[in-house]
């Protein structure tokens, strides 16, 4: 059973001020502790339905700290509009800009992408092009908005974020910083090589001046319709692919 | 001023049920009013608070009815969690498999898209890599949900969007047509031509049996990391990104 203080904890990290003075966030779902697990994340608690621990009894590490919890407490401490049978507390990732190469292989840099689904999905499509590090700008959403998490598909366990004066931090390396904007080249008509920096600008107004001055180039993706702009995340995702068209 | 039975109408839209039985719907925002005015769509009765009407005065076609709505107003009748200072009711478009020809350009088909950002991005992507038709499964969610509307960000206005039985339709059309799965033929590889289907299957199981039989090719975007699946609108931009690649 959960106690009183735990139920608080984990309602209070529901919220991004709370979440900010913490080190653990929640993850709901099987998905996302399957993914947790296969990526030697830890949970410090897993908090289920009896139903739910009946029917995984055989595949959890015995390691684990288990507590039950009634379909009324899951709804209380959820941040899904249908809560799942299955969450758990685990570990944020130690941020580490020094960890980060953008001379020997590919990153993502965010410009202020505020719409958690985004940056959620453009973790999961990094994942998928074999990227493991994005650079978000301070103004970018939080990372363990519940919503990001969720929408990162297990991403989050195995794609490196890190938050930082955008500007500031590609004028700082050598490398070939590409902006994606809406009058540069056309990407089919780039070589982006094996390594380097791909920027992705806010959904309502795009790169801002001082991270675009940093970036050497401006890249575009055709476009032959009416529409004025593509999402930023399905900008990105078509960007990635791009990059590793001939890899 | 809003009549009663306006408030009550614009109220009940907002209920897919309701919705059905009716051949308007609501848009909501400067963004999407532009659009269906671009687009020759022009709105039963526009709906705005004062302020915005003083600041969009000279702007708006004489001939459109309008109607004054005051904050409380908007939030009553309002889809979104921030309610826009405008909206307005505009007819439906009428579905009309006949007019969608995959034989002489590419259509996007949808199995059970159910998530409506999902079915509104596609809408958009399509419009910007100039594919004017969509055909979905009957299961997918339906077009007139306002978050579909709201992410199409005006596509829904230039995309033509019919729902029938995907499986028959395909098979009834000697074209052909692409089935993106996740062990297909590598999309780099594949030369697409003028015109066909694509095909994008739903969020948790992909395309149905029926639905696959009925295509020809099977086509995957190549993956480089450890995710095991992109999100589907990301998985449309990019096959449609390719599509394009050589235009």
């Amino acid at each position: 059973m959960l106690t009183k203080a735990q139920i608080k904890h984990l309602q209070g990290l529901k919220l991004k001020k709370y979440r900010q003075n913490y080190t653990d966030f929640v993850i709901e779902g099987d998905k996302l502790i399957t993914e947790a697990l296969l990526g030697n994340v830890i949970p410090d608690l897993l908090i289920a339905t009896p139903e739910w621990l009946k029917a995984n009894a055989g595949t959890l590490p015995e390691y684990i700290q288990v507590a039950e919890a009634d379909a009324n407490e899951m709804a209380k401490i959820s941040s899904l509009s249908t809560p799942s049978p299955v969450l758990a507390l685990v570990k944020k990732q130690i941020p580490d800009l020094q960890r980060i190469h953008p001379e020997t292989s590919w990153v993502i840099a965010l410009d202020d992408i505020r719409d958690p689904g985004n940056l959620g999905t453009i973790l999961r499509t990094a994942d998928w092009f074999g990227i493991d590090a994005v650079v978000c700008s301070e103004d970018c959403v939080e990372l363990y908005n519940p919503k990001v998490i969720q929408s990162t598909m297990g991403a989050i366990f195995r794609v490196q974020v890190v938050y930082t004066n955008l500007a500031q931090w590609i004028t700082s390396k050598s490398v070939k910083a590409y902006a994606a904007v809406l009058d540069g080249e056309d990407i089919r008509h780039v070589h982006f090589g094996d390594a380097g920096v791909l920027v992705i600008g806010s959904e309502s107004h795009g790169i801002s001046p001082e991270v675009k001055a940093a970036c050497q180039h401006q890249i575009s993706i055709p476009g032959f319709g009416r529409a004025d702009s593509l999402n930023a995340s399905v900008a990105a995702a078509i960007c990635m692919h791009q990059l590793r068209l001939h890899a």
